[in-house]
């Protein structure tokens, strides 16, 4: 029947959430597979979205209820509103989603004060039945009629102070009854009228009550906050069960449930209960509740329907159940169930587990398990039993948890670090050239920047922890230490980080280490079988190579070779390039660079054999590799400083230290090596000052460099063919691929491969046997998407980089956008969501789809795939699956992620049309 | 049949110029209309291009050749290679468009020993048989033998020297005699063989060589040069025409013509001619030539013969033509005809003439005249006459010349300029603040910036002269003078400008105005009819929009209402504005905006009555109207030496002069006051910091800043709104749009619309009427593309910024690209145009193409119009009437420019398809 607005528990659909909601839902389901529930009914989500339309209830909803009350009474041979057995009802929201924020629930319903006489008669006991009017009246006025708590309590706190009691336990039942009486005197004068004895009118007032509630602040800011649109739920339905009580005497009891234990995922019993006591006992913590276990000897019989609840929820639904459950009188009726939440380790065992049980697919094993929550298991934590309190709050910028001393730069980072000790790098904000610190510190601590800065961003390429932008700490290197609040960290001290959670404490706090247990790795295993998607890493060194392999990287999606440059030990050499005023010079500083990029990709290529190695060909603009002008004219005036000290012309010299580009400690500087400082200095300072760009982003960069200086491509390409002639020779099987940034049009990636084909050419003379890589092109400006047939000819791979691709869809810089407006686009609803960290399907994903379509019509063999940030992100994988991409690369933390992730997008490709706008 | 080589001149298509070149197939098609060509054939570029490939003559070539050699003899009576009267041909190639660098004429081929004693008998000159004999040897043996002329050279000196003679026609017959056989024993000596007697054997070395030379260097760099792709020109056709003599006897003659005068367009004879010459003695200049206007007199029957050429000429080509003529022995042969080049007054005038002499028709009339060319008529000229020396050479950035005293700031150009001196601004670079500057002066010169550096753009937008990055001038603003070379400009000093070549002159150069003529009126109201797109223009202020209406805007497609920001009385406003720390601040600097922007907007709305005004909204980011940090620092600096003076804390300030930013001179100043700049000083720079980001270009700016300050957009949309009030109260027809800046998603759009609405209304309350006006939205970013459909549910108009779009497709930055990297891109190939300049229709295009397409989706009203720079240039414009756009809006002067290729676009949009890849 249509717009059949009420349903009986034994009638509803129990697959039709969305108009039963998940309570309603799960309350009809259990009680149709013979589960003990009490007698009840559902009003639809359909007569709530009705009646905050037209602000009345549809028509024939009371008319339906009053049936429906009248089966109650007919099971349960109670009657509604009247002695000697009334009945009572509980009245609970529920919509689609589990959501805080709307009115959950109202118990006791149907008490009047005739009722009330009722029930004392038919319990015998009159503290109970007045606890549970006070209660009602208190709740109901809150609810159904608007009156606040602080009117109801203080009188309650008066009649305590009167009875000289503290505790709410401590009073009787002449106490609770005048609360009541003055509690129906508050309604009175709060309302102007008497608190309702009509218990349909109390009936309808607690539905109007709920139906309003969908629309009060708190859930529509819940809803904004967790993004739920209408089509994953709209409007509340109401739930109405017939009361069963757990206090009735020692023969009742009331608990709560896990099928499985969902902090480890054992398969055991799991949950706690009181016997005499109302569900909210439990929860209030003044009796302390007892495991279920304890039932098996206290309440035998009970037990065992308990253990057959469980085992009939677990097999019906195919998944850990969170229940509650009261025994009244020696009967258990079930009062609730959901999927009960676990935490990763749990999630992960018991998907696995229940699949060898039988209970569920492989398919629903990996389904079951949100991609992120393994985010968990990846990263040492910090241990939860020990209570320190913070010291400074950052962002979590890069999640695990490290401990180790303080050390304010990167030089004293490495030098300590190659020691063996741990050090936590801890930096105002960090730069390219600090890289070598990056590699040895254990996390690192900025007190600048946010979750996109170059720490965070560093941070997270290798796994390693980071708290940025922690701005309460300041950092002091010149005195090398640092003030947080009242606290001094002086270097050398030892601090630990939550990259996680933000957090920074003093000492070494004990951490968990990461979890990548047996269950994950058959979980995983699955995935990859299961899914059409591989899943690449990002990694620019030998090292990160191998912690992405142990991830299970299925190859090197992204290598920026630029990161290699940036090693202190050729940072100087690539500076030497960058000051070159002719070929020549350029030529001999690349001719020191080369032997050691080959040495680079041989390990790299070692590393990941027989997978595949994506090298990008140098990309960021050559300014990068300099200082800042800032920082050159600071440099410069000191040394201008030394030298008039140094010429006897200036003495007052005692606040400098020597500068790290005086090859000599200063007593032993003669005034040639500060003019030679000097001069390098000034050369490069005019260098930056020529490199200058308006938008970097968007200048001179990427392959447009590599046209201006073919020698610089020319050294990369050799380096890397090199590699895999010497690899080859040593038997090894691999696979580099190479990649060129920032194209634009076909043209441009012709000009490249000649400069490849003559280097092949050459080097296959030598080696004879043809050598074997691929040619390829990122994807990750918007002219590139639309001339995709073009590139496509002259390349067997593509790779988005949607991080660059997203910047030029939206024209926002990630770095402006996200320290400006970015925040205040969500805030307002303007975006979703950050399209830096969730690929934007309805832009930037229409620019992939242009670009997949015309480059697999050109070369259907093309080789397709992403390595923007947005790569381990599941949603955005659920679209890279979608358009047919070969694979996804991430950062190498972010691969199991990715893995299960590209399970679940093959899996429920069926729904993807359905969540695309 | 298919592949064949040579065509008769009374055969080939005269349509036909990709095979026969345009030299050929004119020859034809005036052999067969009855024109008297001698007679002769061509070999087609094919034949060239197989030769090419092949590196050898197409097997049957030399056979037809010889089958066309018989007919010519037969047609001539005369025989090749043979006495007693032989046959003397011309070899010239020609390929389908006119290309300097081939190999361009060979004469009297056929000479060898024998038959040059049968000219000298057949002519009885043996000095005329000698002198062509020896310059066939010398051509013949350089194009055909590839022997250098300075072989030649060094005997023919010798012969002068020892002949006591210094000018060639003082040679005699003997001389000549000498000089032919010294040439023979070059290119024995040189090529090591006797010099061709064979003359088929002649034929084909020259056809040979005509062939290679479209493969020689300067005719492959011309192609490349001038973009001639090989689907505009491919191979060159030969000609081999019979040779006729305009030097034997009073009797000939020859010279060129002009079916009109190409200067001028006047419907007159135009040419000049020589009597007993050779086509080369017309251009050598050693005897002055006569006007055709003489042939009447001296060569009667010719001259009606020559007055029947040209009529038949012009009728059959409908195009004035530019032709060559020799008489021989009283009869005139025509040798050559082609489309005659003229300048733009005479391409106008005789469009509108030879339409009202019903020879062409209207369309002709427009599609004769490429756009470009009215680019001429718009702006004042250098009078060529005066040739004066430039001082320095910058760049031509913006068309016209202009001359006036020298100022070197922008507040002392507007006080000289208002007392009606003429002023030119000369600047080492102009920022936003220069802008009154601008107003005030007749041309601006600067001597860093490209073309578009702010100085070129803005000189642009507004129609006046620029030169701009003339590096040879050093500017010394504290001085009041600037170094030229040797030359030293004192302020004050005359100077003038040519902003079409870039040229910078000492003293007042004369100048022609633009010569906006009664003919350029008529054809542009007949391009009007024609076209489909509107053409608006970009005009920011009142002075603006009235020249835009003087050349024919029929509305004001973009007004960027921050340049009304920029005027010296608004700035401090607006800087108030940005320093304000709190809304309140911030609204009571935009209440004293409110009252200026609306005076101009009513009248800015006046002056284009009837016609639509689209106002953009704010769009630059803040800091733009904020000094640079740097500015910021030296004005800080300055201050606190002035501070410590006059404290007292130190004396020597003699080198320094008032800074501006102090209200009094420098001997009335207090401390107070020196502070109180101090503090707004430092108080602009921790703002200008806190504004910096690292890409403005994709910053804080557009619709995100309005909607980061509503109040903003609030007062913008007000002052509009509100002069629409006042309009309509005076009667006025009206017709404002409201245009929103740098929108992704129409989110944005529906909270600016929320602002507008709110305004409408409570305005509309107090007017009584419905405001009548449009809101719309600038695309240009690319996912505004993508979302177009979106978009268009909340607006009634699209307007492409494809400037922005460029850079966002690209991912280049204009400013960095275009002095950094484009200039390279462009001389590789890689790209053809500067996209900055010419719209790019296979990536732009499609993405304009997919907004269109979307947005008129959803919307089949919706208008659609462009206003980027390409919005003036003619394929562009071509592109945009092929998508469907409803208007092109540009910067004044080029509206007619707009206006005659929107009318071309539409006359030749079957064409379209084939220019796009």
């Amino acid at each position: 029947m249509k717009n059949k607005h009420v349903y009986s528990f034994s009638d509803g659909d129990g697959h039709n959430k969305k108009l039963l909601g998940g309570k309603g839902a799960n309350l009809c389901e259990m009680t149709q597979i013979g589960i003990n529930v009490p007698p009840g009914f559902v009003i639809t989500t359909e007569a709530c979205l009705d009646y905050l339309e037209k602000n009345e209830l549809p028509k024939t909803l009371m008319a339906s209820i009053r049936d429906e009350i009248g089966n109650l009474e007919a099971a349960t041979k109670k009657t509604f509103g009247k002695g000697p057995d009334p009945l009572l009802v509980s009245v609970r929201s529920g919509s689609a989603l589990s959501m805080p924020g709307m009115m959950d629930t109202i118990l006791n319903l149907g008490l009047n004060d005739e009722t009330l006489a009722g029930l004392i008669e038919q319990t015998g006991d009159e503290r109970f039945a007045y606890d549970a009017y006070r209660r009602f009246i208190q709740l109901f006025g809150k609810v159904a009629l608007g009156i606040g708590d602080e009117h109801f309590d203080e009188h309650f706190e008066e009649v305590k102070q009167q009875a000289g009691v503290k505790a709410d336990v401590a009073l009787d039942a002449s106490h609770l009854k005048e609360i009541s009486e003055r509690f129906l005197a508050v309604v009175n004068r709060e309302t102007g009228e008497d608190f309702p004895q009509d218990v349909m009118m109390q009936l309808q007032l607690a539905v109007e009550a709920v139906f309003r509630s969908w629309m009060g602040k708190r859930a529509v800011d819940y809803r904004r906050e967790f993004h739920i649109t209408p089509d994953m739920a709209n409007g509340t339905a109401v739930n109405i069960c017939t009361m069963v009580f757990g206090n009735m005497g020692d023969d009742c009891a009331t608990g709560v449930g896990f099928t499985r234990n969902p902090g480890t995922g054992d398969n055991e019993m799991f949950g706690e209960y009181l016997t005499n006591a109302q569900g909210e006992d439990v929860v209030a913590g003044i009796r302390t509740p007892k495991p279920l276990q304890q039932m098996e000897t206290e309440m035998p019989e009970q037990f065992a329907q308990l253990v057959e609840l469980r085992n009939k929820l677990e097999s019906h639904y195919q998944e850990v159940q969170d229940y509650e459950f009261t025994v009244e009188k020696g009967t258990l009726y079930c009062l609730q169930t959901r999927n009960g939440k676990m935490n990763a380790v749990a999630a992960v065992k018991t998907s696995v587990e229940m699949f060898a049980e039988k209970l569920i697919t492989r398919e629903q094993a990996l389904l079951r398990i949100d991609p992120e929550l393994l985010e968990q298991l990846l990263h040492p934590s910090l241990d939860p039993e020990s209570a320190v309190e913070p010291i400074a709050l950052g962002l979590p910028a890069s999640p695990g948890a490290a401990a180790g001393k303080c050390v304010f730069d990167a030089d004293l980072a490495e030098k300590l670090g190659n020691t063996g000790e741990n050090v936590i790098l801890v930096r105002e904000e960090t730069r390219p050239e600090d890289i070598h610190g990056f590699f040895a510190a254990e996390g690192i601590l900025t007190s600048r920047g946010g979750k996109t800065s170059h720490a965070a961003v560093v941070a997270r390429g290798m796994g390693k922890p980071c708290v940025a932008g922690a701005e309460g700490i300041v950092v002091d290197v010149g005195l090398r230490l640092a003030h947080v609040g009242e606290h001094i960290i002086h270097e050398g001290d030892v601090i630990t980080l939550d990259g996680g959670t933000g957090m920074v404490y003093l000492g070494a706090i004990p951490t968990i280490p990461a979890h990548f247990s047996e269950e994950l790795k058959t979980l995983l295993a699955w995935a990859d079988e299961t899914a059409d998607l591989k899943v690449m890493a990002n990694a620019d060194t030998p090292d990160a190579a191998k912690i992405a392999s142990e991830y299970g990287a299925m190859g090197i999606g992204l290598c920026r070779t630029e990161r290699m440059f940036n090693a202190s030990d050729r940072l100087p050499i690539v500076i030497d390039m960058i000051l070159a005023n002719n070929k020549e010079d350029r030529k001999a500083a690349l001719d020191r660079l080369l032997p050691i990029q080959r040495a680079d990709f041989i390990e790299l290529f070692t590393v990941m054999s027989p997978n595949p190695v994506t090298v990008r060909l140098l990309d960021p603009p050559m300014h990068e590799f300099l200082p800042t002008e800032h920082d050159l004219l600071e440099q410069i005036e000191t040394l201008r400083l030394y030298r008039n000290v140094v010429r006897g012309r200036q003495t007052a010299l005692d606040t400098f230290s020597t500068p790290p580009e005086l090859p000599k400690p200063f007593s032993e500087l003669s005034e040639e090596l500060v003019n030679d400082a000097l001069i390098k200095k000034e050369r490069m300072l005019k260098k930056v000052r020529e490199l200058q760009e308006v938008n970097p982003m968007l200048g001179h960069r990427g392959v447009r460099l590599g046209i201006a200086y073919p020698e610089i491509y020319a050294m990369q390409i050799e380096a890397i063919l090199e590699a895999t002639v010497e690899c080859a020779k040593k038997g090894l099987s691999v696979r580099p691929e190479i990649m060129v940034p920032q194209v634009i049009t076909a043209q441009e990636l012709a000009h490249v491969k000649r400069t490849v084909e003559e280097l092949t050419s050459q080097l296959e003379k030598g080696f004879g046997k043809e050598l074997r890589f691929k040619f390829g092109t990122m994807i990750e400006t918007v002219r590139a998407c639309t001339r995709a047939t073009h590139l496509a000819k002259n390349v067997e791979f593509f790779s988005f980089g949607t991080n660059d691709l997203t910047q030029a869809a939206f024209s926002f810089s990630r770095e402006d956008a996200e320290n400006k407006f970015l925040p205040m686009y969500n805030d307002y609803g303007i975006l979703q969501d950050n399209p830096f960290e969730v690929l934007d399907i309805q832009g930037v994903g229409q620019l992939i789809e242009m670009a997949v379509t015309r480059g697999r019509g050109q070369r259907p063999d093309l080789k397709i795939g992403i390595c923007g940030e947005q790569g381990g992100h599941p949603e955005s994988i659920r679209f890279c699956h979608h358009v047919g991409l070969d694979y996804v690369s991430c950062s190498g933390p972010r691969v199991p992620i990715a893995r299960l992730a590209a399970a679940n997008a093959k899996l429920r490709e069926a729904e993807f049309e359905a969540i695309r706008q």
